[in-house]
């Protein structure tokens, strides 16, 4: 779907660059838009402290306040700083965040749950879509609100989740499971998502036959293969070029270059063949993260470390206030005024429809999921299922450019219809995220209690059979375990060992399978290249404080 | 004058835009151009060790080899990937270069030699327009080429150096006196080169009265004293933000973040308000270096340091690669081939008169600098005169933009004389970069030897009076200097002493100024904030290894 969204953004920038005059315009309103971000990184630092508050919805509220502002100003005429881009987000704010969460995501935790997050993802997705676009072609059709093939798009726009809102909301040290299931999810998603919107595109889902169904399954096997394959294959070229060459030797600038270069270059490289691109440079991120990063030298490793996560601190912030800003366009508002019943009432369906949707998809599919786990530890607990609902119910960003890129043309829009759909998007957004956003903190401490919390974490590593520990997690605290000699007290000989204890034996043989054949070739944790006469240098895990192992 | 371009860009914009067809193309190419990014670097890496090639060579290089496998590819239809687009170069690749360059600079030696450089960039670049103008117009009417007032662009065009070429053909370390000579005249120049360039288009400049020219000196110094305000404010508006709130304390990103909009918004203002945006950013990175980067968290300072380098890395190779592959555009050289004598003369006579602007200025203005200077080791010698004036004959990617908004609309033209001009830009800018570029590196080997180059670096620091040395560098070995003990073993009490040294008790009170009024607010070299029961960070050395102080 992102590959689709490119092709219309060339329109909507012949329209926002068409005078010089209004050129000017936008440099002076750049300049405003980057010294409020300037104000948003202040104002966010004091309110950390804040239970409440988090980044984004510091970024949204001053948004809302520039936006009220400029419409004052302006004398109601407009409200944004500049007209929303889908080629801005999706070419440049959203590959750093996504290639960010990949780099930093805590593997351990998300290859766990692999299968978890599949299903939700995927078959989530799915019924998710079915749901609200059943509510909303046979609520809207009473209502007489817009066309008949709407709920189709409605659907999709809003079965697609925003991964970025997770990250705000969830943290990752805090709740390890829940946000690698609700992240991972997101990201699945995607894949998902563009299945999905081709085929709302293309078919008429009304005579929809079994052949079809298996054709879009098939298709999103397809996609979802091909995208992790080419992330993983930008990741792995990256770490084989960079301990070919040792660049550090001479120069930490041409391998972080090297690095961020092939990471856009996976996405880009994504979007170009129609894949997702969001899934690609995920996977880049991940396999980035285990072998390039342990290539480089340790300057290179702070300096990638911290240089992604301040690109996507800032593209999030970017996004939010633009967000924040937008909603107070007054363009799409004047058609709701004549009728401001209808368009609450489409926005409360919608937002209904969104929660029933997720909740209808949570709660079976984690039933489905436990079943498959004998470990008590292990299975989804309910109030875990209630937060995983929960934290997923925001739409952010992306609904947003989804709903312009449907429902207008260059940003601007003449049909009723449209322009409530539009503005009940951007309620539903704003609702979600600053309503769901500021209670996801609060609600995560009344649910899962710090004590609970804490043990649940630390417990979540099997404490049975005692052999299994010491080889898998001694390689994180143990670097020496590197060698191969504590690893090798472990083997599953029997058929029931390997089926009561799957993901733990697919993470055995993967560790057997990497440093057999993979490490050798790509380097990563431990790789010290062999250079005659050069001092060998040697990881400072003091400066690595997130990093874990797959 | 960049101020003039943004105007333009969203037309080219429109063109490159227009069709959606097209767009996936642009997506096609730009993947393309970024593989090709990551080969530069990759065999800039083989050739690092070459004594000839450098890594700017290298990508143009690349560039033309590529662009004559599309020509052939194509059909001889097209060379490039994509329409330069000035927007491009002056919004996203200028900027870091020229920030980055601030940033690493040795402030010392910049400082040093402030009044040359100011003398080179401002009176040397009218000097050089000049001539330029005044041969252009008489040849090129004996030749019946162009237009009348063509002279005086093309002296705008030709005049205006390039820093990034003589950043990528100095080396800061080797050579520090050439550097920050030749670097620091092309930043100045920049401000020169607005003046001259809204001079040429808003005056008739045959008529030219005393008071115009009063005019166009007070303008000078308006737009430098500004340009250089507004950089040295927003550096110091980051430093005191950042000692204020001492982000460290919570997110390293949260400092980073603010250094890079800071520093961005700093080059947008200026451009916004039509002053110097290369001055702006300048300043901001010199000041930035000075105060901010003190401030900060270790993780910050190496995460700045690599990050900047490498964001000014990717814009440099980016700008080379184009311009290589920009070179063989076949549009313009169809108009060419009927009459290729004509052609190679104007390139012949735009660089003699290149070489000789250059000569007219560098030679004099070096005697008058040296006039000034009593210390024999402080004079500029007859050799380091001819490099300078070697070094700065590059002409890069700055005049390609210049050329392409003077005598193209939309980067197409079909005026004869306007492609002439442009395939002589072009003939110019690959003959100086390759050929001068490549002969650099030799001819400084071949001026100063490695023995009398590092004596003269070793010497260059004042051995007389011996006072003197102890507190201004003693600083730079030992930070227990700062605490003010050391440095008042110092005082020139006499008027013959302020006038024999004037630079070293400028920098002396500037010290003492700095100390008493700077640091207190602003933080700095040996910053510790005052946080109750926070360890406090020592800076740790062998990190910064580039870093040098005031």
């Amino acid at each position: 779907m992102w590959a689709d969204l490119g092709l219309l953004t060339g329109k909507m920038k012949n329209i926002t660059l068409a005078s010089s005059e209004y050129d000017s315009v936008v440099n002076m309103n750049l300049n405003l838009f980057v010294a409020l971000l300037c104000g948003c990184i202040v104002i966010g630092h004091y309110l950390e402290e804040s239970r409440w508050m988090n980044e984004s919805i510091t970024a949204l509220v001053i948004g809302l306040c520039t936006g009220s502002f400029i419409l004052l100003t302006s004398g109601g005429t407009n409200s944004h700083l500049f007209v929303f881009s889908e080629d801005l987000f999706f070419i440049y704010l959203l590959p750093p965040i996504i290639f960010n969460a990949g780099f930093q995501v805590k593997k351990k935790h998300f290859f766990r749950n692999f299968m978890t997050i599949v299903l939700f993802g995927a078959v989530g997705t799915a019924i998710s879509f079915t749901i609200i676009s059943f509510g909303a072609i046979h609520i809207f059709k009473r209502m007489n609100v817009g066309s008949l093939d709407l709920g189709d798009f409605l659907g999709a726009i809003f079965s697609a989740t925003d991964s970025v809102c997770t990250l705000q909301v969830l943290n990752q040290d805090e709740t390890p499971l829940l946000y690698s299931l609700v992240f991972g999810e997101g990201v699945v998603n995607d894949a998902t998502s563009v299945v999905i919107f081709n085929a709302v595109q293309h078919f008429d889902l009304s005579g929809f036959t079994t052949s079809d169904a298996f054709n879009l399954v098939g298709n999103f096997f397809y996609l979802f293969v091909t995208s992790t394959f080419l992330g993983a294959c930008a990741g792995l070229l990256s770490a084989y070029v960079i301990k070919r060459l040792y660049f550090g030797r001479h120069s930490t600038d041409r391998e972080v270059a090297i690095m961020i270069l092939m990471a856009y270059l996976s996405y880009m490289l994504a979007e170009l063949f129609y894949l997702s691109g969001i899934l690609t440079v995920f996977f880049c991120g991940i396999v980035m993260s285990h072998y390039t990063w342990h290539n480089v030298t340790e300057k290179s490793r702070v300096t990638t470390k911290h240089a992604f996560a301040t690109l996507s601190f800032i593209s999030e912030l970017f996004i939010f206030l633009y967000v924040g800003m937008d909603a107070l366009d007054i363009e799409k508002w004047k058609f709701v005024q004549d009728s401001p019943g209808k368009s609450i009432g489409v926005s409360s369906i919608l937002l209904a429809l969104v929660m029933v949707g997720r909740g209808c998809f949570v709660f079976p599919l984690s039933y489905l999921s436990n079943l498959t786990k004998k470990n008590r530890n292990e299975k989804i607990t309910g109030a875990q299922q209630v937060l995983i609902w929960w934290a997923g119910l925001m739409r952010g960003a992306v609904s947003m450019a989804l709903a312009y890129n449907q429902f207008t043309r260059s940003g601007h829009t003449k049909l009723r219809g449209n322009a409530i759909m539009i503005t009940s998007t951007i309620t539903v957004v704003l609702f979600s995220t600053v309503v769901f956003g500021l209670m996801t903190k609060p609600l995560v401490r009344l649910l899962l209690p710090a004590s609970e919390n804490m043990s649940r974490m630390a417990s979540y590593e099997p404490t049975s059979p005692k052999s299994f520990i010491v080889p898998l997690l001694g390689n994180e605290r143990d670097p020496e375990a590197e060698s191969g000699q504590t690893r090798s007290t472990f083997r599953p000989s029997t058929l029931r060992v390997l089926l009561s204890t799957p993901s733990h034996t697919v993470h055995y043989y993967w560790r057997m399978f990497d440093d057999a054949f993979m490490r050798p070739v790509f380097g990563g944790r431990g790789f010290v290249p062999y250079i005659p006469g050069t001092p060998t240098e040697q990881s400072v895990h003091n400066l690595i404080p997130k990093e874990d192992n797959i």
